[in-house]
């Protein structure tokens, strides 16, 4: 059994209404002897408590284990920063289940004491790293969680990408895009192109189409060591851009290339040991 | 039996490759005692024959017939121009099956003389018009014979429309956008985002959301008498545009209604009788 | 203002939960004068009440409007015994929501209480008539509510079917079957076939593949007046059969034809002024 | 590199089509000098030559490599009976490409050529064991290289599926079935009932519901070592049954399960050293 001695403790930032939650866990894990250290995104909500808050970097060597109190969105972005660590995360919602976040504030203590005493399990999930090539020199770079996206900006007409796997040619898609999604990301941007759920712990990576113009160009999922290109055709005349995650939108030219390939390291997620992903896709998707 | 008396001859300005097209039609109608109003986009094909070309509005107030060389892209253009005059089309294409431009430059004067024999019919197409109400003012407006669309600008976040028909509440719509798409639109950019196909003729309008994040918020298909609303939530932060048949992108903002409705004259098609429009569309989307 | 002078009751048979409802219903319409002829479905539940009731055909002959208390299955299953009388139907809920049965049992006399005031409206659905013509004869006969199935029986191989519209070829569909529905069954068997929501009093007609094995073959919507042919293929080995609304399944051999048709009256449905389809379809499809 | 000694020579039974390729293969096989044992199936195209057949179990024991010729159809089939044998395959279509048989007869020599000096690689594909289990016992058990599928029988009403994934509920499924695939069925059935494309040597299955009730249903992508249980439910009234790779229907009753799991040997395919599985993919899907 990991014993969690430091823990670090992440929020929303400037989200109020967590303040009950982070105060709260702050006064458990204190009475448990865990050291807390509280992050400068916290800071705020424990402005009351005279607690100091630290830097992220700090919370990256030092810690044992992130807590982070927020949406899914707040456990990637905190993710972000912690991924070169190896810091194990643990997501609280704020009552609204959460794919990740999927612990709820009203029975954290419960589930955290569950953990603490070594009923828990630790979820890898792997991630992207993406560079984007021009004329052969790196023009940006980015890890992401969920999904490297190639897409149309800013109108309405199709863009065209030559894409490969392994230095193979697969096709020359016409479409307003491509998500290239991890698992994690199976269940947000990429479902709603059409693709599939992907098993959270699957090493898969899968390729989905965003509106493609020709109907049997289907999501393709491959190994997750496959390394993929996406290249904006040379006579692409229609603005085109890459984001990852949602963020960190760059401009892609004609010919740019997108290479994407697993990151190394793992997302760690530390979960009870009776924690069942289904259940959280059924609550999510409605089923039955 | 309507005489097409006067016809007028209309291309895709600058594509020299239609240049034999547009000249052995201009000798066969010619030789058949038809009156040629030869557009300013044709002009430069013709420049050896000593033609003279007209401007658009001439042809529009004079011909019984407008025949245009192009693919599908071009008779729309055409149409455009047309339809305030009712002038009715008539598309060749430039050697690749469109499914407006469906005759073939290899048997278009047999299919000519099929037609001015009067064996064709008149295909009437619907169309819509849309005005972009902002602070309750007209802030743009547009034709659109395939759809009109509201779409996320730049960036892969969601945007959040609120749809109204007749002015009865429908959803509130969390996607890359919507399409409001005639028949002659749903086997384009509609196709794509996962639309029905609709029978030409059909008097019906087809919203189709794009990659919603409810994966429920399927294709509604309502009567084309149906007077359509998209509002653009108050809350949205996410760039947005509208755009019509692809083209004239409106930047929206917050709260920005799109009013859509049909227009009163239809776009009208001349074929020969025995034209199949499931031939047309085993042809292009390659059935069987 | 029709004056419902006469009123029906017909129920789900055998469902003896719904003897509240139907006993307070009663009370109320012969509170307010009406003459209510208790249908033999209701009998068991009224069996206390020393009340006769009376065979479908004379409620068809004699009433003014039918109200049927069940799901939307009763509903339909009450629909054909009475489409040729022309005689108005209002649907009850068991308090879960239905497509049709809309109104639910707590607020169903002060929604009564407004129709009968006047404020209520009429909306027409059409339905369909099926042939299976076998050799020039027919075979079976069948109206259609929701939809018209023909099916691949007993295994999971394809089916091979020919499709015309009009008299004009299709294609040839290879398939688990075809889907043709009217707007009422497209939310319905045909939703989960991947069609199209149509809105209820379009005059048009679904045709949904199940499965298919060319992956372009999309739903199509046509005019409500096309006369839809399903040929099963002459060289079609596997076993096929074709259902109206899921029952009266009959077995179709090699070269049978379905003939599909709009059937000449329609559903009436009574529903309160301010009846909202969306409201159902938003609750129904979990929107937002 | 290994050597391919002795080998078995399959095709599909009473296709006298193929005479002309199978003379074609033996002849260069034994110039070539291996030894060639002819399957029956092969038997009565090589009636004339004098040449004499052996049984299926005599290939198996005894062949280094079995070549196909037929469909994809018949490579499964001869794969059946092999795969306890550890025979590696070879397609050989009958000049339609198939997936699996994807060496044409028109460049077969040289691509054996290219085979037999080394320039060759073995693509494994894992395949699937299903066994039915009635009341504790094995009603009937089955190998499925492209699926196994759950499905109602007979009529177009929903069965009730229970899913179960390593022990864990994931949910009751209301469809028409559900298909249960491997990569290699990915472009069969589970394609044509919306499922993703896997790439073939992805340690992964996928579950394919058809035509659910609960549009969010949709495809999940395990590991290959999850063991799935299919249990059709104990309410369930709708005739249903089980197939493997369409075929061995076997009745379903309720509470049977279905345990599904990875078999233990590989299909083991030999390829040319530069066999593309996009470009089989490109010319099956029509891409581009």
């Amino acid at each position: 059994m990991t014993e969690f001695k430091a823990i670090g403790l992440i929020t929303k930032p400037s989200d109020m209404l967590l303040g009950d939650t982070v105060r709260a866990l702050l006064d458990y894990l204190r009475a448990r002897g865990h050291e807390v250290l509280v992050d400068q995104s916290a800071g705020p909500l424990l402005r009351h408590t005279g607690l100091s808050s630290v830097r992220r970097e700090e919370i990256a060597r030092r810690c044992d284990l992130a807590i982070v109190v927020g949406g899914d969105g707040t456990l990637l972005h905190a993710a972000r920063s912690l991924i070169e660590y190896d810091v194990p995360l643990l997501g609280i919602n704020r009552g609204r289940l959460g794919f990740l976040a999927d612990i709820s504030p009203d029975d954290m203590i419960s589930r955290l004491e569950q953990i603490f005493s070594g009923r828990y399990r630790e979820e890898r999930r792997h991630l992207l790293h993406a560079r984007v090539m021009r004329a052969g020199r790196l023009a940006a770079q980015s890890d992401a969680f969920n999904e490297v996206v190639a897409h149309v900006k800013g109108s309405v007409r199709m863009i065209e990408l030559e894409i490969y796997i392994d230095g193979r040619f697969v096709n020359t898609l016409r479409a307003d895009g491509l998500i290239v999604s991890t698992p994690t990301g199976s269940t947000a941007y990429a479902l709603s192109g059409g693709g599939p759920i992907l098993y959270p712990s699957l090493e898969a990576i899968v390729l989905v189409p965003i509106c493609p113009h020709t109907l049997t160009n289907r999501p393709i999922v491959v190994d997750a060591e496959s390394r993929i290109e996406v290249v904006l055709c040379r006579e692409n005349a229609t603005p085109a851009g890459a984001s990852f995650d949602g963020q960190g939108d760059v401009d892609l030219m004609p010919n740019d290339k997108i290479c994407i390939e697993r990151k190394a390291p793992y997302l760690r997620l530390i979960q009870p040991q009776d924690h069942n992903y289904f259940q959280i896709l059924r609550a999510k998707l409605r089923w039955g």
